[in-house]
Formats: structure tokens, sequence, C-alpha cells
């Protein structure tokens, strides 16, 4: 490991066993049937644990979507053309796109960083651009990235952490916009977990059959290509990751070292978490799980993270928007753990 | 039909068909992938169905917690003595059950009627005592309520439904509470569905084994006593209903009449909103359904009405907790439909 990416294996932030176990006593005193509010009750004491407090909150919220173009895009991977990342992240930053409206209602913080796209972009107001390139290389025949845009990519979604952390947040949420960035989060995958393509393609934005066959045999091409350079997650996520995904893992590793929970998006982002974790274990403890994605490999995906998400909708729109749609569901579980009467109280007869 | 229950069987408002195409054309429009939004999508374009507006809003909400004792409870089919039922009362009027702090944390309103309790309540401030009665009869040897009974219950929750349309509510959710009323409810879902207590008993607050199978017995004891009178959904309501759970019918067949959607909660509530679809078809059109809750037999109940609950959170509290939980994603869903560019706004590309 070179001396610029020491801080990756920094060891992920302790969870705090008495905030933990204070919380959970809260949870048995408090005036329902124990157990009664499912997940909303277990969620409450992990934000205890992860916050180190008995009594968690989620009011102050970072939201960093990451966007950048993918060479692979000249193998016909989308259903979208490629202009679309550029057009997105001028939509971001006017608040017209889902993640806009999403971070308005809930009064978070959103930041748009391009890390390149294909036609370049330097004149978005409120977007931090990055130039690593104008997209990634094409993974079905070369490495997607250099070791330097890896670990400028590294680097940048670890400043996106450490600004939420500076700010204050309690909870971080990593977004993505890069047309054709399945195909990438699907072949890294596919070499996290020694899987098939078959398993882990899926439509995307919206490929038809036909579309999802060439994708597997594109994402089939890489994987023989790069073989046997798959056996180390950080090689892995630069042959075939992208500039987003690799951003987004390293804003995880991050959070995870400054202690800031992060709660996971969909397919895309869920590749990212589940390379942070193999590059730094126990970074996984860090994450609260908002969705599972209509696309099909994020059931794999969460599988191997033993993750239990909150909500299953059907989103597959990225951008952050399925985490963003639980972060509710986090604020209504703190505010019944904080603010409900215990059976004393309440002067009301517990269980017979 | 009694002259005084001619209400009843008033026809349930018109969904707005034009809304619901306008609503339908505007998300073709927006900044996303067709579908992508998947369940928020479909929520947005049946408010603006159901409200008769293309741009739904869910701001103002009228929560009723319609609360009773149950005779049966002197068969021993609870975790929790009677009792409770009246001291949750004192607690919800005070602020301290889960469903204060979701209405407080929602901005929702929130309405305590208390129908008729053992020890009998007269002085809780902020709760409307209807006085039915000391509880139902036991329903395991008799009529649960006599026909007065049961039409000052469905009248109950007829006035509440006409105080929220009144106070230009646009989502009414009603929630219960009443020790023992999980085995009125499954035993009037078997007898409207012709089901096994077998398929629709569970633990309710908390029963062990042994008493989910006494609840069982009990159940099958007054199916037995009461056939061949469960022919009739009004009267099989009457028979083996609760007085909360025929005025939460009346709640929703009122909503159903005055065009007020109704977010359905767990497994008492649906069982009245069964009752309520049964008594009055197409009431269920007005029907949102909040979450599914982790008693077995709400599967069968959510199955019979077509459901498609938001939630899956392994709650199974009652009070309406699982609705309100679910409220946020209504509001997100609304503000995604009102507030996103389309395409063109945007200059974003569509899909190839």
């Amino acid at each position: 490991m070179n001396p610029t990416d020491d801080w990756i294996s920094q060891p992920p932030h302790s969870l705090d066993a008495h905030a933990e176990a204070a919380a959970r006593a809260r949870q048995d005193q408090l005036t329902k049937p124990p157990g009664a509010l499912g997940q909303l009750e277990t969620l409450a004491i992990r934000l205890a644990a992860l916050q180190g407090r008995a009594q968690p909150q989620v009011e102050k919220i970072h939201i960093a979507v990451f966007a950048a173009d993918h060479g692979v895009m000249a193998e016909g991977v989308s259903a979208f053309p490629q202009a679309v990342t550029a057009e997105m992240i001028r939509n971001f930053a006017r608040g017209g796109a889902a993640i806009s409206v999403l971070a308005r209602t809930l009064g978070a913080r959103l930041e748009v960083i391009d890390l390149g796209t294909a036609g370049g972009l330097a004149d978005v107001p409120d977007v931090r651009h990055l130039a690593l390139g104008p997209g990634t290389a094409n993974l079905a025949q070369a490495a997607a990235m250099t070791a330097e845009q890896l670990q400028a990519a590294l680097a940048a979604g670890r400043a996106s952490a450490e600004r939420a952390a500076a700010a204050g947040a309690e909870l971080y949420i990593g977004g993505e916009m890069g047309i054709g960035n399945t195909t990438a989060a699907a072949t890294l995958a596919c070499g996290l977990l020694n899987e098939s393509p078959t398993r882990l393609a899926g439509p995307g934005s919206g490929l038809d059959a036909p579309g999802v066959n060439r994708k597997i045999e594109v994402m089939q091409r890489a994987l023989d290509f790069h073989y046997p350079n798959l056996c180390q997650p950080l090689e892995t996520l630069r042959r075939v990751g992208g500039f987003e995904i690799a951003a987004l893992a390293g804003a995880f590793l991050r959070c995870a070292q400054l202690g800031l929970p992060v709660l996971v998006d969909g397919f895309i982002v869920t590749s990212a978490a589940l390379a942070a974790e193999r590059i730094n274990p126990g970074t996984a403890e860090w994450f609260l799980y908002g969705h599972a994605s209509a696309e099909p490999g994020h059931q794999r995906l969460l599988q191997a993270l033993g993750a239990q998400p909150l909500l299953q909708l059907g989103l597959r729109l990225g951008e952050g928007s399925g985490a963003a749609a639980a972060v509710p569901l986090l604020r209504l579980a703190c505010a019944l753990h904080n603010d409900m009467a215990t059976f004393a109280e309440a002067g009301v007869s517990e269980k017979l």
C-alpha cells in the first residue's frame, strides 16, 4: 500500500456498548408490549450504539451525490445516453432531481461531487468538479482507473465524510449518478463475491431483455480480461469500479473511522459499501440499510452484508433516493424511543 | 335495515379519473427512468385520484384512536390485564403513548374516543367518553353488542370522520386500543372470510403458544355459538366484533362517502376495514395500507382486500402506529411528484 492510502486501513471507530445497553433497557420500559415496535426498536438501539448516546437523534443529515461517467458505455450497456450524467448534475444543482426534492423535504444538506464526465463540466454552481478524467476507461478491455485516479476518488469520498463530520452530521447518505454504472457495480460485485454475471446483472435504468443479455456478455468479458487480478478488493475496485463507486467506498471507510453512521442506498451504493467492508473489515458495523432495490442483484449484495433494509418499495432510481426515503423512519424511531412514557411514568400495568 | 342506519348504505364517493390521468402523465415527464420511484409513484397517482387533484398533498392528518373493553377477556385471551385499556387511554391523553408521540412528530391532530371500559372512565381531559357499556359481552357465549350498541359505535366512527372532513383533513387514520381485541378481530375475520381460527389467531400483545391455543379454542367456541348467524357482515360485526372495531368500520364507511382517504393500520383496524368493505362494497377504494403487521393473520386480511402495504417492519402495537409510521412516505411521494423537474424543464435527455 502506498503512503498516500495509509488512511484506508485505519481501524473503524468502536460502537458504544454502554449506550446500546441503556437504550435496550429503556425500550423495555416504554408503554408497549415488548418488541411491539419491531424494527423501529432495534433501529433506535442500534443508533444509540453508533452515536454513543442512550437517546439518539438523526436531525442533521449530510447527503453527498457522487457523479461520473463510464468508459464501458462504449459497449452499449444503458437505456439512457451518456449525456444524461452531466445533465443530471445540473438538475441536482438546480434542485429538480428526486434527491434534491428529498434533501429539501428532509432538511438535509446536499453536496454534489462531479468526479469526471465525458463532456467535461467546470462551471455548475454549487457542484464540486474534481476532473479525474472524462469518465473511466472501458472496463471490458482495460482497468477502469489508474492507481492515481483510484486514490483521488477514494480521497474525494474521504473529504466528503470529513466535511459531514465537521458540520456535525448525525447521519451520512451517499448517492450516485453515472450512466452505465450498474454495469460497473455489478461487475465489481461479481469480483468481490465470485458470482456469475447472470446473478448480478439487471435492467438498471431500463434495459430490455436483449439489453440485459448484452450487459451480461460485457461483464463476462470484463471478468475474463481482468482474471486473475480480482483477488484484492482495492485492485478489483480499480479495475472494474467507477470514480463515483470508489468515492463512495472512500466516504464509507472514513465515516466508519470517524464514527459517523451511514444509511446505505441501493444497488450501486451497496456495491461500494461491500467493497469498503472488504477493504477494511468492520466498516460495515457503521451501515444501516435504507431499502431493497428493484434491481435484482441488490438482494445478493444485501445478503452478503447481512443487511435488513427498512423499505421495500420497488425503487430503482439511485441518487441516494432510497436511503433518503427511509430517513423519516429513523427519526420516528428516535422520537418514539426518546419521548414515549415508561410504564412507571404512565401508571400502566405490565405484562401478566 | 333500520332508519337510523340508512347512512351506512349511501354510496362511496367516486375517484377522480381526470386527476389520476393528469398525475400519471406528470410522473412520466419527471427526470427519472419511468417507474424508478416504484410504489412512491403509484402512491402519488392514487392520492391524486382520491383527492381529485393532479398534485396531491397530505399535510393535514386526522388520527382517531377508538378504545373499548372486551367481555371475551373472561376467557383469559390476553397477555395484559384488562385495566390496561383504561390506563392507556390516560396515556394517550397525556401524550406518552406511541401514537401520541407519532401524532406530535407528524403534526397530526389526535382524538381519543373511549367507547366504554370495564372500570368506566368519565373524566380524562381531551378524551370523548361515549359510555356504550362496560365493554362488550363475552362473544364466546353471547352477542358482543346489542343492536343499539352497534349503531352507537358505528355512529361514533361516522362522527369522527365528519369532524375530520370538517377540519379539512387530507388523510384519516383510525387506531385502536382494547385489551382482548385481537380475539374479537380474528373472530370477526373468520366470520367474514369463512376461515378457520388456526389461520387467523396470533399472539396479539404477547401470548405464548399455549395462550394462542386457548385463544383458538375460544374463537372456535364463538363461531360455533353464533353459527348460522354470521352471513350478514353487519350482524357478524355485532355478534363477534367490539365497540372500537365497529366504530372504526363506521369511520371508514363515512370517510369513503365523504371522499376522505384512509390509511389503514394493522390487524384489528384491517378487520374493521374488511367489515366496512363487506357492509358497503366500494368503501375499500378509499383505503391505503400503512404496513404489514407481525400479527400472522394480517396477511390474510391484506390479501382479502388486495392490499399492498407500504411498510414491513414487524410492528404489532396497534393504536394506529403502523399507519402513522407510513405517513412520511405519503408526504415524500407527494413532494417528489409535485416538485421534481420534468425532462423539458431540466433539459435532460429521455430514454433511448
